[in-house]
């Protein structure tokens, strides 16, 4: 059922011993989220704790401060879950909570409404945004630790407030939160600044991996199982790199090659002129329109070769119906 | 004589052929700032142009519409800088401006004083924080077009809202300006997402180039002519490339060099650890505690390993001092 934020304030109110649960491979949205929330709720005298079955990365560690430590015995009353579209993403340490939970905070258009009450606002550009909303109607006091952690999740989700999501009541908020005693500078520089030697020593090899096909409107970006081996990479190193075809000037078409496994290569493709998810399907994958992905394995140059084919003929088939 | 916003709004109500004048090597906020404040005064009924000594970098350009046009035998009556912090900045071709400027608007605390009237506002992000005051002190109405002037001009002089200099009030007007019907999420991409090939080629080849020291806490990176040739890059590409050795993970230290002539080096050194003004009065330049430059002149590789050395005698002495 879905609700507002008078409904779920009146259930925090009345509850004590509150589990916020973030999704798997947890990114700032969602961990910035469940530690606001959790701090806002224990500033208000409850216990409350973040769950999640993977461990934060390291770069949120470091800006979120100490990670509010589990207590022996906690045994939570009340199931929240926040940024989370489906109880699938509850990962396997968490399965007990499926069909258990009583609130869900999101902003995912795609929400299954699993939980007992839902506030879904899919206008929202991050569910940073929702529990911002709800940490002032329940009538908890912004604080700095809570506003590094509302900054976190609603600046990670907009690309650092760069992506199209971005309104005015995001800034609006981000201006509030910049009331703050906080050190916003260091936080951008370690959020979105920073590499470690090893990103660019990857993003290196992901330059000259780079191929471009049809005048440069088509490029391409492989990442072999030998290039993480030798920079030393991990995959948050690797995320980014993906972005790097699409967002070269005149490219339509980008697609990322990443070795998963040895021989197994895991393609992700944009478009902006092609439907990609018809020439991902062709692979046994799919998507969207404007982004696929599958998985095709084989000797990697002979795999991009053979992906790029399939886009090319995509752009020839879209000019022959064209011309129909 | 400094002058509050009061005292400029009578004059700038009161006068008309006015130009608004850029400093050279145009950046997003001189020229955002005066955009924005040549289409308000236009829409106030008055005549106005922007000059500038050098052309507009192509996005800018691109973003901000059609440049307002040089009405011919426009003869300005009042001339106001803009985000212009000496006369020298003028550049060649408006040398004639020189001891005649009647109102200046600025946030550099570095600023000479050198108009009639100035209006310098050192706690501004941007001179188009004090633009958008200014406007709004004058009743111009705000429209899309000068929210799109003043949006370039505010974000581009904070990394897109990521130096510590962005504050609280920074973010709210960059709210009050994502109210107009604007793509913002394309002015974003244009700013900061996308990169030209040549772009990507000359990173390549400036991460190729880099050397660390002392165990990584001094970096290099290099471009040389033959780079520059080679990816045919322009000196807009080149610029943020500067930033790459200081926003590695774990350096202290960084130090770009680029060839301005066959076999002469200009390096600009950044640290949080040294004195790197110290570093390059040695080879004649100069600068601040944090940030400095200087030039020299040899053979590449030996440049930058002398230049090396004395960082790293700097880091001596710095701890035979602490050792006194």
């Amino acid at each position: 059922m879905t609700a507002g934020y008078e409904t779920l304030t009146d259930i925090l109110l009345k509850s004590d011993d509150i589990a916020l649960v973030s999704h798997i491979n947890p990114d700032g949205d969602t961990l910035g989220s469940a530690f606001a929330l959790c701090y806002a709720l224990r500033d208000m005298g409850k216990r409350a704790e973040v769950l999640c079955s993977d461990a934060p990365p390291e770069k949120y560690h470091s800006l979120m401060g100490e990670v509010p430590k589990k207590e022996p015995g906690f045994e939570p009353r009340l199931i929240v879950s926040v940024d989370t579209a489906a109880e699938e993403l509850f990962g396997e340490a968490l399965e007990k909570y499926r069909g258990r939970v009583d609130i869900c905070v999101d902003h995912h258009p795609s929400n299954t409404l699993y939980a007992r009450l839902c506030l879904v606002q899919p206008d929202a550009a991050a569910t940073g945004e929702v529990v911002y909303y709800l940490i002032k109607a329940m009538g908890a006091p912004l604080t700095s630790r809570i506003a590094v952690c509302l900054f976190i999740a609603i600046s990670t989700d907009t690309g650092g407030f760069r992506y199209s999501n971005t309104t005015s009541r995001t800034l609006a908020i981000a201006s509030e939160l910049y009331r703050f005693d906080v050190d916003f500078g260091r936080i951008n520089r370690v959020l979105y600044l920073e590499k470690s030697r090893q990103q660019v020593e990857l993003e290196r090899l992901a330059y000259e991996s780079m191929r471009f096909y049809r005048d440069g409107l088509v490029a391409s970006v492989t990442i072999t199982l030998e290039d993480i081996k030798k920079t030393g990479a991990t995959s948050d190193d690797i995320e980014t790199l993906s972005n790097i075809p699409r967002y070269i000037r005149g490219v339509e078409t980008g697609f990322a090659m990443r070795e998963t496994a040895p021989g197994l290569f895991k393609i992700s493709a944009r478009s902006g002129a092609i439907d990609v998810s018809k020439v991902c399907a062709l692979f046994g994958g799919g998507g969207h329109v404007g982004a696929a992905g599958c998985t095709i394995a084989g000797e990697c140059d002979e795999v991009r070769e053979r992906f790029a084919a399939a886009i090319m003929d995509a752009y020839t088939e879209d000019s022959k119906t064209s011309e129909d």
